[in-house]
């Protein structure tokens, strides 16, 4: 008999819906010991909030998160809402006792999730941050392969997270399905957005980033914003362009934008080792490429590995080799590691105190791309 | 509301996780008028059977399809047993004006098909038979492309559908997750399971095959049979290559085998027409191949097409650009489109009647490779 | 210092031009002991033969071939002409005693190539037929990989070559330019043309082809001839597949056309072990794909291997890891390897003998589509 | 009857060998006024220079290139020593008339560049700069896709040059076939090695870089020297990242090594506007990669453009569609276009003057990793 554990979600969007349904789906394919349950769905806007439920069947709905948190029903709270709220729910989350699950990037900037983490920690409770890619089987395999130490020396990490959808300047920014153009929301805009993921990426495989220089560029410079109806300055950066120090003596390389005409999730990653080098590409995630150095000469070269098979990280838990899975089950392997590790009393990572590392790395990113010089990471 | 559609499952292996798992999933993404129940799930091993409606949430349990077929509280059957009980089941179920969704093949020949054709017509109820990959988005695009005409006339279509699963002659034949090779259940070997998939979306695509000639091997001729623990010989194919004519003029070439070292799934076809040409690969089934001469020829190219914008069929309803859906969204879209249609009194492509065809293709396949001959395909 | 070796080329169309071009590198890149020397063009219109000398640096011009093979200084004679004048050239130029390098295919069939076989072994004179890809070193790396028996027993071999340059109807047949449209000097359509070559290869690489059944199509039945003016029956096969048992028990398919719309001149193979298998394009020649099934499983896939190291066939002579070579390059490798073995007094591969072999599979497959049956090989 | 154009060519490595390629073939393919004479080859080896001379059919040999320069029956004076004697061959040959190509980079540093700049214009004579990539028919036809507007405004370039020959610690620096790892002859690394092509094609696509910032590493730090035997201090960079800011408004990233495992010669570049997107890769010379938004949206993507068509830069002059050319082939249409400039009296892109701006980016680069700053690119 598996444990339930109730479910509180914040927000009905784009990561609510796939929350929902990792949610929904884990126990039909996981062997976990924990069953989560639809408790209930929280946003300010009731209608929404109710549709959103029943679509997803929430048992109940909530438009004051804070009515949320104190329910006793709730074990766990999954925030999903917009960045610039994720401070104040996961404390008080936290200080209620709240196993706290947060949407990336953690906090608007580094400070915020300092004190974040400090008050997840202070709390005991269980916490993790959705840094989904992490859970793309090939993603995780590169993992293993890095860890086994078969990459040797790094000498290089590249990566790009590159989109086109806010290329025409017709686009308004703010709203429900905007907010990631606007700055006080937001926080940031490709910075936190996209390379955030770039870094947590980089962060897991190759270790700490010393120190980097940077450069943004916001294309269009003020956009029709849609709750004030004027049109108004655009205070994120649209692009960002990264040139990084690990700690292990690599050099990285990084860029984000979403001026990229022709790429609509393009993040790739490669890192380059004395021995043997590992690429991917969000838009073939079923694949990962390998290039060994070591194999014979005359049959060396970059091989496509169709992460499907059942010695696969999490691919025993799907169909057959060959069948793809796709985005959404990143979410469903997140949960399940979730789950696994509350039986054991582990943590999940990325822990609120690993993305904070990432947060340190976006603000030296935007602190670099003001000032113009290179910027020590903080630790 | 939706309205409740009760679904009584019989088989719990491969292809019951996946339907099960799709009427799970559909009404969280689709906007359909019914609603899927899982009433009952049917298999001869009860425990087995309790394990899998325990996994997917049945309500209950049947060991004998006989009785799941005379529950009144049962308003679909859905057949995932073995290919040997497909004709049996289907006309029982018709008879007692049971909604029938039926795995493919649907039957062991096309004798036996047109038997439960002739079921289902007289008894009006409604059918469909699982040729899941019509439903890939990519696919789907394909067949709107070609019938809009954009490929003038046809020249070619050429299918593979390559494997390499069986090649040790230690794999024994027969019984659970086996039964595949065991030519009593089966019928054949990669012709029905294989090429069936080949020749569904190419008549879909292109039209009747009106003759056609073919060769078979068995490269493996004796197995140990998991049932029996003898020795056996094998009864399948477990090749197969066929050239055919379509009604339309054009040329066809397909091949199917479960020894092609390096192939899990590669079910690959491409169609040549007067102006344009279409191809796409089940490895890479998120993305379609487009090349259309009447591009200005200096910018004329074989297109990769990422399949994942609103605007591409289906894909409104799941994530956004960039973000890839699987294999098992086929299923989901199947379910999908039947619930759609059942509401407006409409048949889901393809029913029974036009699965016909494809065994009908099928049965030629097998008698050519048997008198080494070309053979008419019957209508 | 090199011995010189006096070349006579018959024909000025695109393989003169690559036959000319080879013979004028050979020296720069391969350390060979002979020196060939562009001694005389040879072509019935004199202007064109002269037009063609002069951009090569021909000695001389002849517009007559018999005068040609008369001449003394003459060592070897290179036949560049349509297909229906290689026997009596190769013929009349073996009883001459001189060398014979002959286009591909061979003969108009079997029955011709016999001929020419006893005339050049009678003879006791060099003789190789260009079969050029051979030499592209992607596929003699393919040869040496199959022959060092990695792939183990092989199940598969598959071939197509695919064109798109003749679909439109206004196209006219006969002449300069277009005599592979003409089946009284072609012999036939893409069955010698192109099919001839994925034959070659096939036979090299697997052995013998044992019996088959193909199909061929003439998709437009007239064309105008350039030669009479007329709108004429077009002779030729323009499309052809076939289905093949090699003497090995492996099965094969082929298929060539020059109606399919996006492929210019796409030569693609693949070969399909119990251990491996290779494939290879020749739209990117300078790559090989290779799988082993024997690599470690979580980074098993298939190689891209970027044939350009110097350890590679042929590549040493070029230039440095990275870049590639093309199309021409196979020719000079031909020439190379024909002016070694003369010195050692090898044959070059393939001979006429050898290319004999492939012409007796274009006369099979001929035979089977105007006899829709399966037709034994001759030896 | 065609011109004849005395070359004198200095130095017999890799890229002597590639310029003499070009000059053999050109006028068997290309229609120009001039024929190119081979008439001396120097090199301080007079041994070496003998016997690159016999291969290449030089008529003559020098051991110093002062004499070169003043024999009156040298035209054109060809340098492809190393880049620190560039300078003063190149201004001396100027002063003496004579026409000047030299190799890549033009110099050391933008101060020898400019002196070479003000040498050839002041003796007023036609000079060129082997930046070859221009001239791959694939790199042609983005330019003339570019300069057509087709992209719209520009909004990223990107480009990496990444190899992997020099990641063994145990390769020596220095001498015949290492100079460049040889700070003092080298000038730099993969600065002015690799990145300078990189920068070449940037301003001829994107036009004027004004300001970046960089950083270098040099991953071994000593080797044993071939000229002095001793182990000495790496003076060069191993590898380079550059963030750029273009006069365009659009943002740039460079990035070259020779520690990235798996690659070869991996020059890859991409330029995204707000209409289209082109991409390239030397690993695959012969494919144009092409995103044109404006294209339907269900049949919108990549299209890659196999760049062999008789209407593609340069290619009426080779084979036929389908058929690939190489790396080589870029310097005879180098030669081509100088020979056919040369009787317009027209210069031949990139000139001295062209190369001087690459040649300051190189410089702005090394400043920018020395200070650590972003760096004003001069003018």
């Amino acid at each position: 008999m598996r444990t339930k554990l109730n479910i509180g979600l914040i927000g009905y969007g784009f990561m609510g819906r796939a929350h929902s349904n990792a949610y929904r789906k884990v126990n039909h394919f996981f062997d976990v010991p924990y069953q989560p349950v639809l408790k209930a769905a929280c946003a300010r806007n009731e209608l929404k909030a109710k549709a959103f439920a029943d679509q997803w069947g929430y048992e109940s709905v909530e438009t004051d998160w804070r009515r949320l948190i104190e329910r006793p029903d709730i074990d766990a709270v999954d925030i999903c809402a917009p960045n610039n709220v994720h401070r104040e729910i996961a404390i008080a989350a936290a200080r209620s006792g709240k196993t706290v699950l947060c949407e990336k990037p953690l906090a608007m900037d580094g400070c915020q999730a300092l004190e974040m983490v400090e008050a997840v920690e202070a709390a005991g409770v269980p916490n993790t941050v959705w840094y989904n890619y992490r859970r793309v089987p090939a993603v995780t395999l590169a993992k293993r392969l890095i860890d086994e130490g078969r990459l040797g020396k790094i000498f290089h990490y590249r990566a790009v997270f590159l989109q086109d959808w806010t290329i025409s300047a017709d686009l308004p920014q703010g709203g429900q399905g905007l907010w990631r153009l606007d700055a006080g929301v937001a926080g940031s805009g490709v910075t936190g957005d996209l390379l955030a993921h770039c870094f947590d990426t980089a962060l897991w495989f190759n270790g700490r980033i010393e120190r980097l220089t940077a450069m943004t560029e916001t294309f269009v410079k003020q956009r029709k914003h849609n709750l004030t109806g004027n049109v108004e300055p655009v205070g994120i950066d649209d692009a960002c362009a990264v040139l990084a120090r690990f700690a292990n003596g690599s050099m990285g390389t990084f860029e984000s934008t979403r001026y990229a005409r022709g790429h609509k999730a393009l993040y790739t990653l490669e890192i380059n080792g004395e021995h043997a080098s590992i690429a991917w590409d969000l838009h073939d995630l079923h694949r990962l490429s390998y290039f060994d150095h070591r194999d014979e000469s005359i049959t060396r070269g970059w091989r496509s590995i169709h992460v499907t098979d059942a010695d696969m990280p999490y691919m025993d838990k799907w169909w057959v080799p060959g069948l793809q899975i796709g985005y959404e089950h990143t979410f469903v392997h997140q949960v399940a590691d979730f789950l696994a590790n509350l039986a054991k009393g582990e943590p999940t990572s990325p822990t609120f105190r690993e993305a904070l590392a990432t947060q340190y790395v976006c603000d030296a990113v935007l602190a670099s791309a003001r000032e113009h010089s290179w910027e020590e990471v903080r630790k």
